[in-house]
């Protein structure tokens, strides 16, 4: 199963809000549909935004060719298309996925405008398609670096959706889960609903049932209540931005988690590709975090759960502090603290192509 | 507003399943009737419970003298009032009131059932009424004695619904709010919306809201997040059953809360009367855990939220350790570590119904 494809016009996408209810797709044709896509959370998951975020910038240039014509002005073009990358660049704030894809579209725009709009356009498609490609090739190689952190029979905590919806395909925290299951290791899963939006009942608890894994739907609010009885040996999670000293920006709640896994004494392993990593911020306090629409916290599926006229806040996401992270699991290693030193050495790694397993630094 | 009240030959509850959409009531007329009230939590929270079960004693000894006539023997009444008792404790588990206010029913049926049914009833009737009028005034007491607790201008944080839908009228932990506000404090509450029921979000926010007490709703993953930023001062809970050296049995993730709380260094309260104390455990392991039925995380409203035969888990309740507790505010003032000490001093002073505001020990 794959998030998102292209086909010849458009993006299609597996459309999230309709999950589990329906598996329904959105054909995304033009820049703005994707970037409303984005910003509705139709797709979701860093990942998967960066590598819809590219597709949209190829649809741009489409467009683009279409208004300017077959022969624009190279500038012109480029600067058609920064506003495209800044329309898409405005859906969602905290994941930095969407600007690291964003900036690569953007060089692209640039090496590539002498080419004229369905030149670039081919080349954003291009790499589009390698980003895809390389995210999935990402997402097994975190699988396999990660699936070495669990032991052959372990109970595994999760908060919201980091499988194959958050990404292009396999996922990233359950990535780990399903490669650490493929590897014949026993695992179940305690699943965090994951309020407001439900990614994790919504979309985890489908996709493992899909999986065939074994697994707990549970409140967000019951995680300390299993950790405490035993019941959990350690927590995965995915992660929207990760400054350089190691702290991490994800799924509002994640904070509690770690929190807890510190009190249980449990490891708290977060799974990110290294496009994931901001080094130009120096902790997570630089992070900016999206304030969505407290609609999505006084209604759920369009009904009204709470009084008229409450007010309520929607931070979309918290930051946990690198110390109560044990390791980053990325494409090129496990890293491990100081961060500041291992990511930088899995980004070097990575940029070399070279992906040895062993541990970092 | 009273969460319940006895009228003529009916037990007249607020539906708390139909808050915040209708205040709707719902009359009971028969012991039976009360114990599904009470079971399918139209009628919920510690203190309430025990009083509805008293005046569901009441009912049924109403219904014994229809059944076994005017002039039943005496054994034959207390028999059958022993079957009604029963019923009503097998409605819910964790909460101590509701055994302590059948014991006490049991008792007055011991010394009065010469009395003939109407008699009984007469006399369970008197009970559930001095039960009810200590509860509003135990309630204020906590009030007064908790408020001293709270700085002039504070930024709470409270779990579930501690109200008066939660008591007879006026509240324990959200009646310390209230009471602090009536002495012209300045607070402001998070309120967790306290999944999967969501008594936060429909009956905690519905009644600031009517006491027009400043409030923000968050999803119960959000608290970590703002005591990060430094925005919640302390936390405020009530309990379903405290064991005699402290350990705190209240709502799923309260628990979550006091491990939070102890990492940002913010004392976490527990609000109760002294009949939530049960001196027959010696520690929070002993103390029952429902569990409910797991449909109410998989369903919200009787929507689906996940999809169709996903395991889940409904432990209602978690067990806060004594440890992290800072303090518990009874009727009989504010109870400190070493709590074995202390809960056992509020209850002594509590049976000679002086009730000093200092501090126990």
């Amino acid at each position: 199963m794959q998030s998102l494809e292209f086909q010849d016009d458009r993006l299609r996408l597996i459309d999230q809000t309709r999950l589990p209810h329906e598996v329904a797709y959105l054909d995304c044709r033009t820049a703005a549909e994707v970037a409303e896509a984005i910003a509705s959370m139709r797709v979701r998951g860093a990942p998967a935004i960066g590598v819809a975020a590219a597709y949209g910038m190829a649809l741009g240039a489409r467009e683009a060719a279409q208004v300017l014509g077959g022969q624009a002005d190279p500038e012109r073009l480029a600067a058609a298309l920064r506003t495209v990358a800044e329309r898409l660049r405005r859906t969602r704030p905290t994941a930095v996925n969407l600007f690291w894809a964003l900036e690569r579209c953007l060089e692209v725009v640039g090496r590539a405008s002498a080419l004229g709009p369905a030149g670039v356009a081919e080349e954003l498609r291009r790499l589009a398609d390698q980003m895809a490609e390389a995210d999935v090739r990402a997402n097994q190689q975190m699988g396999q670096h990660g699936a070495a952190l669990l032991p052959p029979r372990t109970n595994v905590l999760t908060h919201c959706n980091t499988g194959a919806l958050a990404t292009v395909g396999y996922g990233t925290a359950l990535g780990v889960i399903r490669a650490a299951v493929e590897a014949g290791k026993r695992v179940h899963v305690f699943v965090d609903e994951t309020r407001p939006f439900l990614q994790g009942a919504r979309l985890t608890a489908w996709e493992l049932q899909r999986l065939g894994i074994p697994m707990t739907l549970i409140t967000d609010s019951m995680a300390g209540y299993f950790m405490a009885r035993g019941q959990v040996d350690l927590v995965l999670v995915g992660a929207d931005r990760i400054a350089r000293n190691g702290d991490v920006a994800n799924k509002i709640g994640t904070y509690t988690l770690a929190v807890l896994c510190r009190a249980h004494q449990l490891p708290c392993y977060v799974v990110a590709p290294t496009s994931t990593v901001d080094f130009e911020l120096a902790s997570g306090a630089d992070i900016p975090i999206e304030q969505r629409n407290p609609e999505e916290v006084t209604h759920l599926n369009g009904q009204r759960i709470a009084p008229a006229g409450v007010q309520a806040a929607h931070p979309a996401f918290d930051v946990t502090p690198a110390r109560l992270v044990s390791a980053i699991v990325t494409e090129a290693g496990v890293c491990r603290p100081p961060f500041e030193l291992s990511l930088r050495q899995a980004v070097a790694i990575r940029q070399t192509e070279t992906l040895p397993a062993e541990a970092l630094p």
